[in-house]
């Protein structure tokens, strides 16, 4: 008799989005006259840049003739070409050395924060910050990390790190020992960034208690400030304990194209549990050779062209515009008198919601009453109660309108 | 502490493809001036349709344009103009009916196959031909399924089911109780097919076990033989019992834009310890939606090419071209005094070495001889030993030039 895996069973019912979708139908089919906006998602809307547009097109030309056509990314880990632009621009140009051979391209940065967990054993203890892209979450409960979920959908056995305006959304270190530890700055949902200190803690923590750091940096393009880490790697000995995620769906507004990348320092070690230490890079080099085939060459030659001078200075002014929108939603909600975080260095707004309403509440007034979409903060865990999630990610004149909206409200 | 998966410990160093690999390389360090020809890894060389690069270069020039970018596919699943293009032509067309919302659009069917079971328990007892296709039994050996591996690379556990001249390279039902039983028809390596009949006993079996049948089904569009099932859905009870894994790679040539589908019945039940039925359907929508953001936008514009009028007319010349490849090897062989089978509904032929010759003796003695390299049938597992694999995706003077070196060995 197939059993099914039990685990499942403890997965909370919403995932977050279809919940808000399913509010949003729900108004629209009763107010099919409403012009409704979304800062709800974070789903990029201008088109791409024209070098990757020029680069993809050539690669499909490629693919029409047999001289050029390419099957199978046999190595399954990306082309050399995509990998040494990577190498060079987002890390040498930083100032931080990485090998081609540390650097795993895939399909999405979703994807591997969600598959890395699988190479470790299932006695590690998980912690994430409250509140917390869902899917780190998930797949540890998938996998069986977790005991069973709480009346606020926390799992017994998963460590959560709050993250509120005391701490500036950068979590305290835990005072019991955590073995993996998921981390993502510029943060989704709260738009908060670690100043090197703070990641120079994390990674000394990391190294004392011999845990690992996965580190999401997707938001990493839209760091404005200076002094802000574009990588962990930035910091001290974090090529002994973290392993960085990076992706081209927001940088370069792949989300419907597909790229993304890992990066698998050699130095990071695992251990048996007899302590022997154990090269994580070859690990998941053989999970990503076994499960996974390699990106579309197409996606791979267009991530390539983000790298070229033209293609960088146009993903520039697409990102300028998301970050114009955000400075106007953070500026418009200030004025208003909101309490809003975020927005300089990443495209997400975090808002308090007003006079203590709750945020699924704040949900359903806004949407009813301003028609504009946003993600309760509830929905990224308790510690985003009372908060709420505006999304830069819009047209700049539908951004505009939301904040006129919000105003008169 | 962070602790590895020790599974992963368990694994056989070997994956195939690297030592073939490296030998061929080895080889050409020594003889840079042979003229190797490679029949070896199951990778096409055709270029593209001319109905799926029109497609992708319009998905690409849509991505430019405010008004038609695409960004995620939000269901995850698949874009509905493809899921219902899959659904009219590859199963309506076959009196199969399939919902649209029992097809699961993904990157690769490696991926998905590799995938499935991670919804199922750790208890389940697994089946897999031998010879098989390294990817099934080395994802069950990673989620901790298998014992250790033993002399001959076979994994504690693990129910092997040989596949021989005997049984016509389709397996027996077993005799021991099995939970998750992979097929994959037509078979890669052995290029064999199952007739109704035969699928017809082991969905039975199935029916009669509540097990469940992941069949890989990658190689449907090369079966030229009328009467042999292209979709296990066309046997009786099918639907209850079985998942189907099906691929844009050899179809039409995606194996570098990556495009495939799963379907995942909604009668399909998996059960709780309790015995409780639980809707695998669900279970793997969770899944893929948690661990996967969707295909390529492009590539999936490019595989609902296939199924045009153009597209289906393209795509077929190109396999008739790999099928002229499959019928001169195997009459080539034939001719010499081989014993050759596939090749008639498969891109695969699957030959006996010679005067009991081991597979890699005789891989070594092809590469050395006619620099024409194949792949050893012990690859593939024990039952795979004194066979040799061939492959029908080379370019047809390739093929043709082979098969005359064959003969002068």
């Amino acid at each position: 008799m197939i059993k099914i895996n039990e685990n499942f069973l403890k997965l909370q019912a919403g995932y977050l989005f279809p919940e808000v979708g399913r509010r949003v139908r729900e108004y629209r089919a009763k107010n099919p006259a409403a012009k409704v906006i979304s800062l709800g998602i974070g789903d990029v809307t201008q088109p791409l840049a024209g070098a990757v547009i020029e680069a993809m097109h050539k690669a499909v030309d490629e693919m029409s003739k047999e001289e050029t056509f390419r099957g199978y990314d046999h190595g399954h880990v990306g082309y050399e070409f995509l990998r040494e632009a990577i190498r060079e621009n987002d890390f040498k140009g930083h100032g931080v050395q990485i090998d081609i051979d540390e650097i795993f391209v895939s399909d999405g940065a979703k994807c591997d924060t969600a598959n890395m967990q699988e190479i470790f054993g299932l006695d590690n203890v998980v912690a994430v910050t409250d509140p917390v892209y869902p899917v780190y979450v998930d797949t540890n409960v998938m996998a069986g990390r977790s005991g069973g979920a709480n009346a606020n959908g926390q799992y017994d056995k998963i460590v959560y790190m709050p993250c509120t305006t005391e701490n500036d959304f950068v979590p305290a270190l835990p005072d019991t020992a955590v073995d993996l530890i998921y981390l993502c700055f510029p943060n989704n949902p709260t738009g908060a960034v670690a100043t090197a200190e703070q990641l120079k803690e994390w990674v000394d923590y990391a190294g004392r208690n011999k845990a690992v750091i996965l580190f999401d940096a997707a938001y990493e393009a839209f760091i404005s400030e200076p002094d802000i880490p574009h990588s962990i790697y930035e910091i001290d000995g974090a090529k002994e304990v973290a392993i960085e995620f990076r992706s081209f769906s927001k940088t370069a507004g792949f989300t419907g194209v597909r790229c993304a990348f890992a990066v698998v320092p050699r130095q990071l070690k695992a251990y048996r549990k007899d302590g022997r230490a154990v090269d994580v890079n070859s690990l998941w080099h053989r999970r990503h050779s076994t499960k996974f085939n390699g990106a579309s060459y197409i996606s791979q030659a267009g991530a390539a062209a983000v790298y070229t001078r033209e293609g960088e200075k146009q993903c520039r002014q697409i990102i300028d515009i998301y970050m114009g929108n955000a400075r106007l939603i953070r500026e418009s909600l200030t004025k208003l008198g909101y309490e809003a975080y975020g927005g300089v260095n990443a495209p997400y707004i975090w808002m308090r919601t007003p006079d203590g309403v709750s945020s699924w509440d704040f949900f359903d007034r806004l949407l009813q009453k301003a028609n504009v979409v946003g993600t309760p903060g509830a929905g990224f865990g308790p510690s985003g109660e009372g908060y709420f999630r505006l999304t830069a990610f819009g047209r700049p004149a539908d951004v505009k309108e939301a904040m006129e909206r919000f105003g008169s409200v």
